[in-house]
């Protein structure tokens, strides 16, 4: 980073869309590429994800899931066999047409979603009950080749997720997975990413091409837009018809088994910045940050050793943390700023004076609050702020929700709401052409989830009887 | 695994190739996809390609490497930018020329390999000597649309690997980070994957398209054929010059900087499985088995809860390794058999009687030792026979390979060499035209590796001077 790009222009609040692309490209995040859509993740963001896959991959073997890794390509007739699915997918479908000098005898898809390729295979493994569950997972990149304005993280034509695939000797087992995945990632996302979320079902017109019913985790951010989290997804047995899925029962006789599909992507990753970032750049919650502690020693000619070797020390003492030591050949300021810009949880400073009188300065990166401690009680104060972040960047951010959604009776109401950055709670009947009609008066607001178990009313747009619902504008 | 299907039915000796198939087919290793040339990974090999990872990954994070991610697709003019690398690549690349209806504007080629696209993006990042060494990896897969025989894990069009892309301040920079990676390549396969190599350098003929010199790692297959198990590549200038890399060196002045790439691949998986395999299946050594121990207790109706009291107790004091406990509805010898032909190093036999006399049976996978062990001796048991199990192999592996190479002053001593399922070392110019030569004389027998500091002789084709030179049948 050069010395005259430092720092972000505009604030969070003034400006968020260019912020958000000043703090992707300044942080070292992520940069564009020669493919128009398609993003390098840098060093910065790709640990980031590496954090996100250590803590969801830990509990997905925990319940008892394998990880696979299936062909990127999915033959065209593969693709078409499940005809909501392909519909939703095919206007959005990279084709590899030719190898070397020839053409393919049949063109094949880039995987937007593995569902086809993955169930052609799980048909030829199935046989008995006792093979059941299959609980499989992979963990690679999909494209989709959208043509709206493409975004870091939230909406790019490749992007890197996990897709769960599982299979079941019965509904209700089925049932239960979807369940336990959402749970899952719910309490991953907001234990570890410090980001609430309001979990429950899709409506018809939202749910995945080919799925019996979809859940959703949507959160808010801080233009009031929501954004999908993630998802998963009750398929039934609509898969597993024309994909030849078969078993012989405990009873001896031959039955369909029924199927579950889930992901996340690294869109978290773009949840985490906008969420939590401030105008000094990004912030990373400390369970989710690749380093912890930042020690930037104050260097002067004669007292250079002395502090060095006290940093290094410290750092050792600090070894149950992440913890980089920044000899780098820049001004302790500009490292002040660049640390905070990367979002690093906690910065020590030791000048000459510190190891004098055996002490640091340690700051805390959301608050900017420093504080002088002595060398023994680092370790301590170092725990003790990296917990205390954790969870008030949760609060502040569930702080945030809860006080954002207004209730709405009217589609003028909806209108409102949203150009006030709120989220709309209303009665909604589910159908899909009303959705649509919402939709078109409103400008582009739509149902964003259903929670569970909730209160019905008069649907605010056709008086027929329908559930509580979020409206709200989407990424 | 149905009853009927268990067991290979072709030994190791008789039909290799027959043999290997099977192994990668019944332990459910992989499996043929409706894409001809790709594989599925199952679970079986994608638990052992995460040891694989994981042991490399920690050590290339160790010595400073960092991941990142790039798009897995190149624009066709970037891809021809170095002119050796495209003549390498571009017969073998896959074209996507479509997205969705419409036609792409440039054809876009899935990634054989990343050096294009990447160094495209350090063309914009870097500017300074104090910016590097840049030290990249990622983790990703890449295509190559071979014509030849597929084979699961050897020559598949699709494969895993991870490809690391340095760059340096200066050449002697640049051939450190070559031979740190061979080395920490040589070092985790021979250590963890119980497989000796020999390294050294490629030929003229055989280096990568784009490098100034390739280092590599050989191994020998039971079948006498040589198997290239990673390479580590000094790119020098080569790509630097038409990338537009370019820094302000120390002296102020602007400088060309200097380039590594090395990779290995799921390939690895293909090595272990033909070198420590046998009749029953797959032998894993111990550093890579996903799971250590499979505990097999033998139930009868009115012993069972005991047995399985006491096995579950056995399974929780072994919680320092990864211990599977069988309880699937199969009898006794159809899990051991399943067992041995997934390779698991240990396995634990209870049965009532055992429980009564607070003992266990302990079987060896590779070499079938089977010993009846006191219950509070087991944990050193697994302990040392792991430590036994995973020594053993390599030097299994470590006498083969040194007794099957033979000398060579002739073309017909290299012919009789391969002929018999040697290899040969002899001396031999470096010359392409003459390594040609010798190709279409012996039908296909290539130098594989020139050992560092060899010593030199008179070649066995053209009588030039050269270094000694290991030739072989490859994979």
């Amino acid at each position: 980073m050069a010395e005259d790009t430092l720092g972000i222009t505009v604030g969070k609040k003034e400006d968020f869309s260019e912020w958000y692309t000043q703090v992707v490209t300044k942080a070292e995040l992520a940069d564009y590429s020669l493919v128009s859509g398609c993003m390098v993740l840098r060093p910065g963001s790709f640990a980031i994800w590496e954090k996100i896959q250590s803590h969801l991959d830990g509990k997905f073997k925990e319940t008892g899931h394998k990880n696979v890794y299936f062909p990127l390509f999915i033959p065209e007739s593969l693709l078409t066999k499940e005809s909501d699915h392909v519909e939703g997918f095919s206007p959005e479908v990279a084709w590899v047409t030719h190898a070397g000098d020839s053409p393919l005898n049949e063109r094949l898809a880039i995987r937007p979603t593995s569902e086809t390729i993955m169930y052609d295979s799980y048909s030829k493994w199935l046989r008995s009950w006792r093979d059941l569950p299959f609980l499989y997972n992979q963990w690679c990149s999909v494209v989709r080749w959208e043509f709206k304005y493409p975004r870091p993280f939230l909406r790019t034509r490749e992007f890197l997720w996990q897709e769960g695939h599982t299979v079941h000797e019965t509904q209700k087992d089925a049932v239960e997975e979807v369940m336990q995945i959402l749970h899952l990632y719910r309490d991953t996302i907001e234990q570890e990413f410090a980001i609430p979320v309001i979990i429950g079902k899709k409506t018809e017109k939202e749910k995945f091409a080919g799925a019996d019913f979809t859940t959703t985790l949507e959160a808010m951010m801080p233009d009031g837009k929501a954004l999908q989290m993630g998802t998963s997804h009750h398929l039934a047995q609509n898969f597993a018809k024309p994909f030849g899925l078969r078993f012989q029962g405990r009873d001896g006789k031959e039955q369909i088994p029924w199927q579950t599909s889930w992901g996340v992507s690294t869109r978290l990753i773009g949840a985490i910045i906008m969420a939590h970032g401030d105008d000094k750049g990004l912030v990373l919650p400390p369970n989710v940050a690749p380093l912890h502690v930042a020690i930037v020693p104050i260097l002067f000619e004669d007292t250079r050793e002395k502090v060095i070797a006290a940093a290094e020390k410290l750092k050792t003492s600090l070894n149950e943390y992440s913890v980089e030591l920044d000899l780098r050949d820049h001004k302790p300021g500009w490292k002040f700023n660049d640390w905070e810009m990367k979002g690093v949880p906690i910065r020590i400073e030791i000048g000459p004076r510190d190891v004098d009188n055996n002490q640091v300065v340690v700051a805390r990166r959301d608050t900017g609050e420093k504080q002088t401690v002595a060398m023994d009680d680092v370790a301590q104060q170092v725990r003790s702020a990296l917990e205390e972040m954790q969870k008030s960047l949760f609060d502040v951010q569930k702080k945030f929700l809860d006080s954002n959604i207004r209730d709405a009776t009217t589609i003028e109401d909806l209108k409102k709401n949203a150009e006030e950055e709120k989220w709309s709670s209303a009665f909604f009947c589910g159908k899909e052409d009303c959705e649509e009609d919402i939709k078109e008066k409103t400008g582009g607001i739509t149902t964003r989830v259903v929670p569970f178990n909730a209160d019905s009313g008069s649907c605010l747009n056709c008086g027929k009887k329908g559930p509580q619902t979020y409206f709200a504008k989407a990424y």
